[in-house]
């Protein structure tokens, strides 16, 4: 090798190595806004409002109070250069990008760069409730600092489970607007009241607090968030309107009261005092860990020896189960867990894959169950047929998991569109990347046309039918951190699959039934009309009165009825 | 209230605030690994395989070397249990779920739990390439930490850009056979070469270096890892090896060895020796920038007045346009970029949108080009048409890109199927997600019958059709982390749709070419037959001999055929 092109590769190692550098959290996040959901100003709007409602309405549940939210979009000192603004922007850059395409280094230039501010409003968020509230010490991380929550490291359903949602909601309001978040927080009537402005340090991923004080405030407990933020409001099918309408279907026992930009208050009064049953959290599974994850549990338990290790740290473990584990295993049940080097725990992990031990309990879980999803539907679709299914709980990589299904069918429903499909999550709407979500792929790969349905390859079925879709989960597998569609695990997959198959049968047996009864009645028709002259000829070949012609055919009629009811 | 209700909300708000914790990096991926592309034997492999090279690719052009990539999945101490263990796991799982169902607190289990290990082998990864090396004190870090790296803050093409690809390959590895991960490097002839074993710690997200020593190494420069995972070797869409071979068509620079996991070497010699043109690296454009990036950039920069910061930290703007943009925000030239309040960044904002400002430049890019991407096409597709087609660069909130296309339709291609879609992003392979792709809306929502072939509602086209579609961008905006598809940005798919039209329209032209050359030739054929009998029947008639019919034959089959060719 030349030795100018060898100086060039060891000047490069160095380059590159100069250039190597840390990415914080935020930092990720900011660039990869669209992970989180921010990537249009619509969609900024109704994920600011969904980790808000989802906060709510997990701390009411768990703290065992009937949910009662108001959701407020104000416009916010509207920006009122905005759309003129863009407008001339926008021609200004094509303008621009023509003329001033030589001052490019190489003449190249990209089109179409423009000021971001077109279709964009500034909006003032205001989401209250009526739950526990939060201590004060912790109001400042939960909504200054990415990655940081109580549900992450609990098994049990519920909807926010990352502890990155409303923070990331904060700091997209302050990259747009440069607003701190405002939180009231009250924990209950002998407590005083808090208000906190926070600001999320980009750098450090750790809260700003710009004011901490108590404060008055008239609600003996609940939590009040206000962001401004830069967004769009839309109607439609991805619209903040949609979601919460969705929002309420799922959550019979939620009293919701939103006022929409133009002040308009729609209330969804909850149909039900009764909260659903309450998760329980429970531990993982044994089928569930790896070698990895059984490291960290043998290293950071508090258990004395593996003995008790597995029966603690486990579901399902009892002592003849951790017997049989570390029989076969060949490990001493009072060994320190912390003593087991790789070799002992590859034995143990080896051990348990050759237990028997029973699945772990579903109690963890919430379904909405088969009525309320019927009723759901019913009071969302106006059809002519429903009907829906609840599975039985399964597991996927040592996590429970539930799948629903509701199908609505006929009616008013228009017939020469593509079905429709509502997707749930632990109760919670999912309005966006339906075509990336398993859901799409269950309905996709199952065969609709066995139902009585048309169903183009590749696509969706055709036809007057809502597809409602709920996954109930310790865990949903999120295809990314704005928790928008479901990841294909083929576990999941195929429970999917399974409902849609029960509730299809019963869809295809309703739409035979209709056909048939369809045929039936085109047939009595056509005999219906020959019936007078078949009257007409009898009484001509055996000359009988005009009454007992008019009996003759009244009989003939009752008869076909009948044969047809038959 | 009741004071029993109330004292439990009391507790609740407590009880939640004590379970509050920050959730570590690692941790966070670890359980949700499917967003890193992990969540399945065989997806791990693929991932683990396609960061590596990714690596590889990218510091190799960075150097200026033609790149010589071995890849090599080697059957590692194959866990004998494997297999067998897992049915009588599952068998196991089966049984005593429905044995022990009654254990449930409340009598309720999941069905399904078992065991992990089916379809699963361990395997160790070999990538070793002729990169320009490593710098010692950067390989734990590059190998031990998620969030790491050179390529995040620089703004020009690469296949990596986040931090996260290789560290997660190394946290996956620990994680199913507590292995390291080895890395030897060197970065030059008059260097040593170093070996190192990483891990990485979950809890800090920080590298443990576990050894890392001088050692011999017959390379003058390069990089080679070894991974040991446990993962599944498949053949097909989804594979190893047909990611390998799709990257061989998108660099055909590369030259690569691949030994599958029987030992059997297949080569995909390079088919040139000329590295793409270098990408250079660009400044942000201010069109791309909000409030708060605004914000961070002034409160960063080392520029001491606004007017040099302007010029210094973005592109396309000299002492005019920084005048202008000043001027319209109300500025003095001389500020200390440090000193502004909100006010007067928005105020900046608005100055910025109201500028005309050229497009950034386009170097930054490095598309394959028409010829390239034909090329490609044609050796890896048989078919009878291709076209190619890349778009001039456009811009996405800043972001230069720009999109590539290439079709291949006939010959050999089964015409009764859904076209096949093959995607790339900076040169890279996208094998997974095809449906939650922007590519796969942009092909979905053209308008295809136009073209000439069929197309269901909600669903790809049917033909004998191949489509290629390539996005180049400084910054690719993925789904999830796993880089496995591009989010709905409307500016991508707006150019995905005009490339899909412009190559569409040939590929309409050559159809209907096609369909009316067949056509006429049926025609030809059936006036051809006729002929003769026009010949015999004029014979008759004008009683001509048998040489001047022929003749007239010979005439009228002439005339057809010149008339037929215009």
């Amino acid at each position: 090798m030349a030795a100018p092109q060898k100086k060039r590769i060891e000047k490069n190692a160095q380059t590159m190595a100069a250039k190597q550098r840390e990415i914080s959290i935020s930092e990720f996040f900011t660039k990869n806004r669209h992970l989180l959901g921010f990537d249009s100003p619509a969609k900024a709007l109704l994920t600011t409002i969904k980790e808000a409602v989802d906060n709510s309405l997990d701390a009411c549940e768990e703290a065992g109070i009937t949910p009662v939210l108001e959701v407020e979009i104000r416009p916010d000192k509207p920006m009122n250069l905005g759309v003129e603004l863009s407008n001339q922007g926008e021609a200004a850059a094509a303008e621009s990008a023509g003329k001033n395409g030589k001052n490019g280094k190489n003449g190249k230039t990209a089109n179409g760069a423009k000021p971001g501010a077109k279709n964009e409003e500034r909006y003032k968020l205001i989401i209250e409730d009526n739950g526990p509230g939060i201590v004060k010490a912790q109001i400042p991380k939960i909504f200054g600092k990415l990655l940081y929550g109580s549900k992450f490291h609990s098994l049990k359903q519920s909807r926010g489970q990352q502890g990155i949602g409303i923070s990331a909601a904060g700091m997209y309001g302050q990259l747009t607007t440069g607003q701190p978040v405002t939180i009231y927080s009250r924990t209950g009537k002998n407590h005083p009241a808090h208000r906190f402005q926070v600001m999320l340090d980009m750098k450090k991923n750790e809260p700003n607090i710009l004011t901490g004080d108590e404060t008055i405030w008239e609600k003996d407990h609940g939590t009040r968030i206000e962001i401004h933020l830069t967004g769009s409001y839309k109607r439609g099918q991805h619209s903040v309107d949609n979601y919460l309408e969705q929002t309420a279907i799922a959550n019979p026992h939620l009293h919701l009261t939103y006022r929409n930009p133009k002040g308009e208050a729609i209330i969804y009064p909850n149909s039900t005092n009764d909260l659903p049953p309450e998760a329980v959290e429970i531990k993982p599974h044994p089928y569930g860990v790896e070698l990895g994850i059984l490291a960290r549990m043998l290293k950071e338990t508090k258990s004395r020896n593996i003995n008790a290790f597995l029966k603690d740290e486990f579901c399902r473990v009892g002592p003849k189960t951790a017997e049989q584990i570390l029989t076969g295993a060949g490990l001493p049940p009072r060994k320190n867990p912390k003593r087991l080097v790789r070799d002992d725990i590859q034995k143990l992990l080896d051990s348990i894959a050759e237990t028997k031990i029973a699945s772990p309990p579903t109690d963890c879980l919430s379904p909405i169950g088969e009525d309320l999803v019927m009723a759901g539907l019913k009071s969302g679709v106006e059809a002519e047929f429903y009907t829906s299914v609840t599975r039985p709980a399964s597991v996927y990589r040592g996590n429970p998991f539930q799948i629903e299904i509701g199908l609505a069918y006929g009616g008013k429903l228009p017939g020469d569109e593509l079905a429709k499909v509502m997707r749930f999550a632990n109760r919670v709407p999912l309005l966006y990347q339906a075509s990336g979500c398993a859901v799409h792929k269950a309905v996709l790969t199952s065969n609709w046309r066995s139902y009585g349905l048309q169903q183009s390859r590749g696509a969706l079925p055709t036809g007057p039918l809502v597809i409602l879709i709920h996954m109930a989960s310790v865990w949903v597998p999120f295809t990314s951190e704005s928790k928008e569609a479901v990841a294909h695990y083929p576990e999941i997959i195929k429970e999917m699959k399974l409902a849609l198959q029960e509730a299809g049968r019963r869809l295809g047996k309703h739409i035979r039934r209709q056909a048939r009864e369809k045929d039936a009645l085109k047939k009595q028709d056509y005999i219906q009309k020959y019936i007078p002259h078949i009257g007409e000829a009898l009484q001509e070949i055996l000359a009988i009165s005009d009454a007992e012609k008019e009996e003759v055919i009244t009989t003939l009629t009752d008869t076909l009825e009948r044969s047809r009811k038959l």
